[in-house]
């Protein structure tokens, strides 16, 4: 991948009640991260948003999450590294087989919410993920989040087998360490539109950041988060888009 | 299929909770309609199944269900053929998905318990479920319920371009149009095993069957639905068995 | 109950997932029938739309469905009556609970979609209802559909002990037996306002309707169903509550 | 209470599936902690548990849990202190509306599995709990776990205006700060008889314990937890009622 993909999340409604604005950012982003019925969408939902995925030529990968529709998925749960890896396994293939009606299929696999955070910070856990991913299907990427030090999170994909897609944020502050400064903390998300599409340019070039510390962090990511949640950050994925259009 | 293959519901328990017992049916069946979380198991339920399948070369069919946990997918819930188009696909990949990880796969493909008995009258539904399995691979059969006039089911499984397999019933009387006699009615089940294994020997040898009113009823039934709930059904499936490896 | 009261569902968000305009509606209506759990809403926003409604000093009503938050409580689920029984009062309690920790209670029952049409329709499920508001507070009142023939239900509710409150519909269509027209069917819903204020009129006076077969159809309501959807339909409210307090 | 009362965790079947020996255990206990349908039960298994208790003279707490039923509730689960409010008042309006249903009511309130030991780690999550408790009758005590320093509890109890019932255990093995010995650890668990209805007597009589590095450790107790799961634990609860029943 030698250019920065945009990803984002999609097709988060559930059964009457709606959540973002799929058709809005789908022009403008590469890959969509696709609800797999544990904290969003049901099988209706996911075959919508693999059809609009479809039509927008946009790569589908899986958002497989801990079953917590209540909670969005955003509350950790105790689960073993087993009942998680089984839990990824069971979304992916439900995902997979809506993507197999629409003539396509799952390419990529990014976990969601707290599962995702869980990963990052418990080997156990991010091994679990992996292990559903090799054994799903080899060739598939796990996305997960570009950190100072990548190296423990690429030994351990080599060790199963799989690639990695690291993605970072344009409109969030980072720590030192390449991990995102918490919400609870002030100047923790980027309002500004200007700020949020030169740090997208950095991360694009491969410029460094400056870490909320003011050290400099240099993130290798193949892929920048972004999302349609509302005007201003559609607003924000177009001038993204637009940038990395007229980058070399 | 030139025998008559014994199939029986598999993985019926759900996380502390156990049902059947699977491992005193196993070695004496050929398919395994395991549950795929709607109406039973989880995915670690499930991928337990899947090994115990494998370890008894039995294979593995799917049985989807309407999403009912509390009523084990036992009643009928008024959804559109779009609807059941997707919910058995979701459930047929996420099984596959688990099978996956144990190097098998999906063999063929049974609805559960109120599915069943609603795509078996509203063709809609019928033609919804078929639909989903020739979406997801259209070398798997779907089984549905021998009758007296299987053409109907046949025209419409030759127009979506999916096989069918018939199964019949040991343990159960007949009407006249090979449905089941409603278990709310006097002599709907069978309990001596000499009625049900003579019931077994006819529809695998293909002798008319006695219909509840008396008339005779004729079965092509490629398999034989069994039950491991009790010590009873259990004695019954291995005497069926025992006869079945008998025939010429 | 001399006067026309205005209800109208509540509540009907879930998680993150929002739905209606709560509190634009709020102001007009006397009655608020709150989602319970099991079609829409959890505890957290079911404990905040008790609120909401106890500023704008608006009476609430348990509002309990079926156990399918993906259909949003609207495909009928073959329940026996019992499970209907117990659903209900595991609902009403529920909701109660909340109530009680924000110094009010629950005032009234009103079933919601395929349960609400389901228990019209059969008198098992209309009795299993009317057991459940009974144990739980004899003295509430169950809303359930004006039609022409109101004895049935009346008789029931009096042998279960209870008092009834009869809703009609400003903005549906009416059969001549008082049933609302199937919104399959054309003109089977009044988008006109002053068609809706005429026929909220009507019902509010006691002067008869027009059925759809050019029949007059009289309906003794007590309340009226109105909804806060979309800017229209509050309109419509607005509209139908200044009509009423101008009505001698 | 001058006396030990012995409570066990009651109605945890779910739909089809059953779970425990509710009927066996019943006759030898004092208080029903009755599942609320958040870890196990649904509204009939409840009702039925209900009049079992009632049967038996049994008195009836709520057992209410974090929504998980794949996890039987003992996966912790990252809730606000609000959420826990809210969820503990839903399930205990829930149990008790059942219970009104068969003339009676709640009696005491006991969080079940990780709810529970999350409540005991974490005062903001046992204030939440307590405020459930007050919110929906000041009467009902709380129970939670006799530890060797109870009046940080205590202190939290006093300010919400609610009353404790301490609970001891007579088969787990206790550290010297009152709390058991992890599961994971050998000798967590007590086996053999005659060293569970010793444990049982000391709790009972204010005897000091041996914590498991050898220290004493004075527990003051108004309850004991007994399980009946399987006949070992169901008879070990029989030799602790007739010890019981034989203290002065």
């Amino acid at each position: 991948m030698a250019t920065l993909l945009l990803n984002a999340d999609m097709g988060e409604s559930f059964g009457c009640w709606t959540m973002g604005q799929d058709e809005a950012v789908l022009p403008f982003i590469d890959l969509a991260n696709i609800a797999c019925g544990f904290h969003a969408a049901d099988p209706d939902t996911m075959r919508r948003t693999v059809q609009l995925a479809q039509q927008h030529q946009v790569k589908i990968g899986a958002h497989p999450a801990y079953p917590d529709l209540v909670g969005f998925g955003r509350r950790s749960l105790a689960c073993t590294p087993d009942e998680i890896e089984n839990m990824v396994l069971y979304q992916l293939g439900a995902l997979d087989a809506l993507c197999r009606a629409e003539g396509t299929r799952v390419h990529y696999v990014k976990p969601h919410g707290a599962l995702y955070n869980d990963m990052m910070r418990d080997k156990h856990k991010l091994a679990a993920v992996m292990k559903a991913v090799a054994a799903f299907d080899i060739s598939l990427p796990l996305m997960l989040m570009a950190t100072a030090n990548p190296a423990p999170s690429q030994d351990l994909a080599t060790r199963h087998g799989i690639s990695l897609w690291f993605e970072a944020f344009a409109d969030r502050a980072y720590d030192a360490t390449g991990f995102l400064v918490s919400r609870s903390l002030p100047d923790a998300v980027h309002h500004h539109p200007a700020l949020i599409v030169e740090q997208a340019r950095r991360i694009a070039t491969g410029e460094p950041l400056s870490a909320c510390d003011g050290s400099e962090l240099r993130l290798q990511a193949d892929t920048l988060c972004v999302h349609g949640d509302n005007p201003e950050s559609i607003a924000a994925v177009k001038a993204i888009r637009q940038l990395l259009d007229t980058l070399p």
